[in-house]
């Protein structure tokens, strides 16, 4: 046995003790971020949360006492791995409206769509595993599945998302498989864009051709504002799609509730995938959620948000255009949380953060998003669902005034 | 690129896809047989779920009301990957109580302790790498490492715990440093055993003349019926001891928060694994427990919980006495949730598990909690937490009646 020179009480030399794949794992700059922008003088468009001034607060506390008076001992007990069964039949239900047909039993409830990604990597990624991804891409995927140690494959966005004539060509340019494909079709996140259904169905087809599993990754679905409702690619291949939801955007972020669904081979992997994780999600949550669901709270509450987010994104983008240089652009989101914004060259938003942040304002800057850092260095994420109409006129007014000011510098 | 030969619409290869950690994966033994064990007909002493009767409903009642009326806005929002800062802050004292001194700072709080028991894998864990634990061990830690291909060297127990002087001698035929040792020193699950003083110091000692990680499994701590509370590791050797706790059995499981505690340089790699595998723990759940610890009732109701389980137990043990086999025997555990049961051989407790749950009655085969399946074959784990004390008297009753008669045929 190696033993090692350390003195008995001297400092424990935890480095050499981690596994591999630790060496991979990376704080998430946006976590870093928001450590920064958590001042309350700061108006952060960084992060990607809701507006707490509409939870559903008294219809949670009444779903809270309702389960507490009738069901305490289920609500409050340990539960099955797969999820509450009738939150499972709600999800079931309420998918099939969008054509994905699915039973009960092929939905897994997971601890927010963050565990559906980790979970995915657990069973998908060996070391040096490839997956497919647009590029810019979620940025938590990239954090859950660097973890494994993947590698990532990456297609350019246009203003429709994901170029998917390319993939047919990135394909043959490699050695082996990708393990999945991974997919954000509507308002993604970060670059606000929404695949069209022809988009759809050529990644469909060259999914089948290949025999390639497509990971279709869908938080904002229900927050659309205006145009129609797009199928989605597990309606159109529900043989090779693993399709991700969730309520932290349409109820709420901290009850960390969301879903997969999925051929029945992968929910089985994926169970117990979730066995060792953390046995089960909040009991407690999940009957919450499920409570607000089936009394229609989530329809009526999903409406609103549709109202307020819409307006605060034109907000947002009329304050662009009315502050911001010369040559800034950005795209138009039919949906979601995000706005993916371009400013002039030579502006660097990493660059320029710091100053930016002196100003009481934040964004993510563009490079984060891409998962080898070989783009973005002139855009920007921007949240407009966290601050209120008037918050986000100020801090886009303060963003253009540090750009114009960049600019001046630099020319 | 290698090209599967599959028709377009044909069904999907799932297992060629499959990372190699997933073969290693199995569904947990316990959650299999609970499937068979949920008929209401059925006295079920397989699981370790604590008495629903006794969850402290009212009062959680009480914590939800205030919070959703007082605080809904961070209650029901993302929050810290590390957790919410008052809970931590609770823990951090309550600990100190048994000697356990770290800030704050040092306290991670998990999706229950099998999240921690995973993050400790993720971290900790290469394929092949080695850890040291007792034999039998507990199920869920077994499940969680199994699926990061751990390897588990053992160390038998006795009637106290891990036979400590056994350590050094395995170590030094290891040819690698184990990654940590693995030690339930508090009511053992599933060996009801309780490590003395002694052992955990020359546990200690071992560690720190090897340079090795302890990790601390200590779900069950708070529940002692008898004896004196016994100086955690973590306080001995708070430099290189990773200590687990949960409010699972003492205050409800389905609101999933547990905890680790460690050095901080450890604590910053499971704050970045938790990034990627589920962000943070359910917001509202952690305010939950922090309200009802913060208030006092969490002392008042495990001095509740100490009362009855002790009773439980006893009745437990007194039923044994009375209506099984001569040549039976059981652990007398000081706390915890489980006894641990050797009847005459040469009775198989998993080869007459069928014939068990046909007379409405369960328990866990001994040979589960056995990594390498070499032992407890007499051997099972009672849960005593549960059932009524009339149920506990009439399960018991039942299974001596299968062992009696399995003795009949086997002589």
């Amino acid at each position: 046995m190696t033993v090692y020179a350390t003195s008995p009480d001297g400092p424990v030399n935890w480095e050499r003790m981690l596994a591999q794949r630790t060496r991979s794992m990376q704080s998430s700059a946006i976590r870093e971020l928001l450590k920064i922008t958590q001042e309350p003088s700061v108006i952060s468009f960084a992060g990607g949360m809701p507006a707490p001034e509409l939870f559903p607060v008294r219809e949670i506390e009444e779903a809270c006492s309702y389960l507490l008076r009738n069901e305490p001992k289920s609500a409050l007990q340990y539960s099955t791995t797969e999820g509450h069964r009738p939150l499972r039949e709600f999800l079931a239900e309420s998918m099939a409206k969008y054509g994905i047909q699915h039973s009960p039993d092929n939905i897994l409830i997971t601890t927010g769509s963050q565990q559906a990604l980790d979970l995915l990597g657990k069973i998908f990624i060996d070391p040096d595993t490839e997956i497919l991804t647009g590029s810019p891409t979620y940025l938590g995927a990239i954090q859950a599945w660097r973890a494994y140690q993947a590698q990532f494959i990456t297609i350019p966005l246009d203003d429709k998302g994901m170029q998917v004539e390319l993939l047919e060509e990135t394909l043959n340019k490699m050695d082996q498989m990708p393990r999945f494909i991974y997919v954000l079709p509507n308002f993604h996140n970060p670059a606000g864009t929404t695949l069209p259904e022809e988009r759809r169905r050529e990644v469909v087809r060259i999914a089948r051709k290949y025999d390639l599993i497509i990971v279709e990754d869908d938080p904002y679905g229900a927050l659309r504002y205006e145009g129609e409702d797009i199928m989605p690619i597990a309606a159109i291949a529900p043989e090779r799609t693993i399709y991700l939801g969730t309520f932290s955007k349409t109820l709420t972020p901290g009850l960390r509730i969301g879903w997969i669904v999925g051929p029945a081979e992968i929910i089985l992997q994926l169970v117990r995938a979730k066995q060792g994780a953390d046995l089960h999600s909040s009991t407690f949550d999940q009957m919450i959620a499920n409570d607000v669901a089936q009394r229609g709270i989530l329809k009526v509450h999903v409406k609103k948000l549709r109202k307020v987010y819409g307006e605060r994104r034109d907000i947002m983008q009329d304050a662009m255009t009315e502050f911001w240089p010369e040559g800034s652009s950005w795209t138009h989101p039919e949906g979601g949380l995000f706005l993916w914004a371009r400013v002039p060259e030579p502006i660097n938003t990493l660059e320029i953060f710091k100053k930016v942040v002196q100003n009481k304002v934040a964004y993510v800057p563009g490079v984060n998003f891409y998962p080898h850092g070989d783009g973005g260095f002139n855009a920007m994420r921007l949240n407009f669902s966290n601050a209120q109409p008037e918050q986000i006129v100020e801090g886009i007014h303060r963003l253009g005034k540090v750009l114009k000011a960049e600019l001046l510098t630099k020319h």
